[in-house]
């Protein structure tokens, strides 16, 4: 998804980052010491307080970024969905992947010593907010719930396409934490793309998560990686979400594929990270100019920020006027009192599967609501497709019911290379709509995201902000309490008692 | 620890390097799908023919290193074991963290599709050999056995010091996965340090591993993070390792601490990554001219190479050339008729503890027989120190036996500060040997690794090689076998039933 900076995004002073890192990274050491039941209990209170305030967080949002009432209900409600299924994430326990070795002196490589592993919090991390979820993947949304469920404080850099809702979501949730004896510096936010910088070049910040655009979060990744100590930078990036249409589901549900697909990639004004940028249709169906009727159906739908509307018109301009593309739906511009131009969707037809291999910006995101059509003549042709697509959140694949055996050969050919070039491959349904829930992946290969064996969203997300540390031979009240003989958090534990390493010796040995 | 490129080191031909990786992208489709037991078979063959071929493996290193024949014997011992419990833990099944969502048409975000999501190998992986562990850390290393455990192809760029070893271990280890029907690139040997950057850059190459010193390691990390598509770099540069003595076991057991201390960072002629660098004393004990006089006993030790001798001989003058910092025990360089010189380990007094923090060479490794203490005279001063380290393996705590409550305190404040400089803490022992099992943690911040998260040593290092996918709404045909409905493979899985997300409700909803 793209994260533009707006041209009057005020500036946090220094001082002020300084105080918020200063504080941040003594809070580190009272948050992060906090049993997960406790740290759950604060991460409930924050939801009810969003929940509490939701009507005015709600008419705050419109204002600021025009979405609908319902769609901004929802995605609320999604935020503190994920605050509450963290919190029972920290009650569970198991994440923090609790192992003990016991003493073992018959170990097969000599003496083993008492080893006691688990994860702890890696320190203050630094959340950008994303322009597109003013809930969701902003102040409170995925990214902040699961660094501080690890036991992180969060410095939140704002986006400026929502300024006064960031404020009163941070207020809401700055009361909560510290209503619940939290310490000042578990959360804090600040404004301003210096600022933002200045904070990832601090020694005291442990980790960056990011999703924006590709130009952004690569600059951030950058700055992450160059530092004298680098960190690990988790940034979503730009993912163009390839659906394929076999020609089963195309004889079986061509109506619903076209219909299914334009409500996809038109959805929230096509500013999803999982928008599927580009279908691909076997060659000679009737599909094209049924979508193409339909996209121009659509009615017109403001983007989120000036900035992200001047870089969707130069970008859909640039797409359209590549050789040998059809724009099958030209879209138009129109003004709304708000000021942010709202725009009909377009839909180019990409010519042929060559020319998407000859012109890779065909097979980039474009945030907004355009996409390309193309069609194959051949599996040797999809595929070539999908392996010059770059790293993509997800590869949708709209099948048969029942495929026959041909079908399901092809099938199983996509799905090889749908694994390796994405993190989620979505079958029979479009890719926009992502479930929160623990076996999700929102990741996937550069440049979908800069880190591809994490997600940011799902309960998964929790690791990224978790590093292990073992206690060897360590006296039962210096480990923390996850490790203590007691188990007195209750933690699920995996335990490796004396002996069962016998299995390792040699035949010989 | 440390790498040091040799003068010598023979290029590999680009057309080399290129079918190399070639054979590896091709492998990768292969290795990665089979089964992880047919897998754990063909790792167990691996480490049954290491074994076989012990006797001469163990003499060839022994001409290449100078390292002794009973260290060898146990190295290459370890290297076998850990193939085996890596075999094992692909029989296991766990470490592909299979999870699956049941789909819920009640779920409180909206209906929820079947969501399953498990781990697959992250694609050829390039591993970096080591100079100091001729077997363990080098050819068919833990790097390498847990990457082909996680299902990825490995291409090994050899460490120059030991070249005849490698070949041969690299030979054993082709024609065992070769025997077991592996594919062709399922493992290949390169050698060159620009073959090794290289390759790095290619885009075929989806991970580093890497083990050596901080220059080196950190060149290496930034052509990783600065290709177009960033790849994760496992590297394991540099630790100091600091040693901390409290008043209470000076009491107890000073000679016991003495003689550990010498026998630990000269183990191994000092080449060890977890070589204490420093150790931390009570002010004005007896300890500093007792450890001076066990140093000076210590018998003379040939480097591995002569490049590290060079850098040792050059490091070990600039650090006692340091204002203030007296010498202890004066090492002698000898020569050895292998070319490569031996040494009597350097023991430093670094003077104050101010001149610790004013002098920070003090606080970095030094890779040899070498090491530096201090004497502090409060907790302030000692947490002065430990917070000036940089990222550490271990950090090791010598206690009383049954600490009074002052000291309880004092290792308690000691043990937070060592969870955040380190990813192991050491009670009443010593960093050198690291046990090789499910719970230990070699990794820690950097500059002692790139990735604070992972651990390379111990069972958990094959989560460095592997990335999650989820599958949503999946025909069971198209689902890799460990995520299919009757779970032909019997891996653990976690499973959450339609109706479990009830408990997200809202209090209202």
């Amino acid at each position: 998804m793209t994260n533009t900076f707006e041209q009057a995004e005020p500036e946090e002073s220094q001082d002020e980052v300084e105080r918020c890192l200063t504080a941040a990274a003594t809070a580190a050491a009272v948050w992060g010491q906090w049993s997960p039941r406790r740290r759950a209990d604060a991460l409930s209170a924050v939801a009810d307080s969003l929940d509490a305030e939701g009507a005015s967080l709600i008419a705050e949002a419109m204002r600021e970024t025009g979405l609908a009432e319902g769609r901004l209900t929802g995605e609320l409600k999604r935020t503190t969905v994920q605050l509450r299924m963290f919190a029972d994430v920290l009650r569970d326990g198991s994440y923090l992947r609790v192992v003990l070795d016991r003493q073992d002196t018959d170990f097969v490589l000599g003496p083993r010593p008492d080893l006691r592993r688990g994860l702890m919090p890696i320190g203050p991390v630094l959340v950008y907010a994303a322009s597109n979820f003013p809930f969701a993947f902003s102040v409170a949304g995925g990214d902040t719930a699961s660094a501080l469920a690890a036991g992180c404080p969060v410095v939140l850099k704002a986006h400026p396409g929502h300024p006064n809702t960031s404020r009163k979501t941070a207020d809401v949730v700055r009361s909560a934490l510290a209503a619940s004896g939290a310490p000042e510096g578990t959360f804090a936010m600040i404004a301003g793309r210096q600022a933002g910088v200045r904070a990832l070049q601090d020694p005291r910040v442990a980790a960056g998560a990011f999703t924006g655009s590709v130009s952004g979060g690569r600059a951030l990744f950058d700055i992450a990686a160059s530092r004298p100590d680098p960190i690990p930078f988790y940034g979503e990036l730009g993912s163009i979400n390839p659906a394929v249409v076999t020609a089963g589901a195309e004889r079986e549900r061509a109506d619903q594929v076209a219909a299914g697909f334009v409500g996809s990639f038109t959805l929230g004004a096509g500013q999803f990270c999982t928008k599927p940028g580009i279908l691909l249709l076997p060659r000679g169906t009737g599909l094209p100019p049924q979508i193409a009727k339909l996209t121009g159906e659509v009615p017109p739908a403001r983007l989120l920020t000036s900035g992200i509307a001047e870089r969707y018109r130069e970008r859909t301009e640039e797409l359209a006027a590549v050789p040998g593309v059809d724009v099958l739906a030209r879209g138009a511009e129109h003004e709304v009192p708000s000021g942010v131009p709202a725009f009909t969707p377009t839909l180019l037809h990409a010519g042929s599967v060559e020319n998407l291999r000859e012109h890779p910006v065909l097979l980039e995101e474009n945030f907004g609501p355009s996409a390309v059509v193309a069609e194959y003549g051949s599996d040797d042709e999809l595929h070539a497709v999908l392996a010059a697509v770059q790293g993509s959140l997800t590869v949708t694949i709209h099948t048969a019911g029942e495929p026959d055996d041909a079908e399901r050969h092809q099938i199983t050919g996509l799905v090889a290379l749908a694994a390796q070039r994405s993190g989620r491959i979505v079958f029979n349904d479009w890719p926009t709509g992502v479930a929160v829930t623990a076996a999700q992946q929102h990741g996937g290969p550069y440049p979908s995201t800069t880190a591809v064996a994490h997600t940011s969203v799902g309960t998964a997300a929790i690791d990224r902000f978790l590093r292990p540390v073992a206690y060897q031979n360590a006296p039962d009240f210096a480990l923390p309490p996850a490790l203590r003989e007691s188990n007195p958090l209750e933690v699920p534990r995996t335990v490796g008692e004396a002996g069962d390493s016998r299995r390792w010796r040699t035949p010989q040995g």
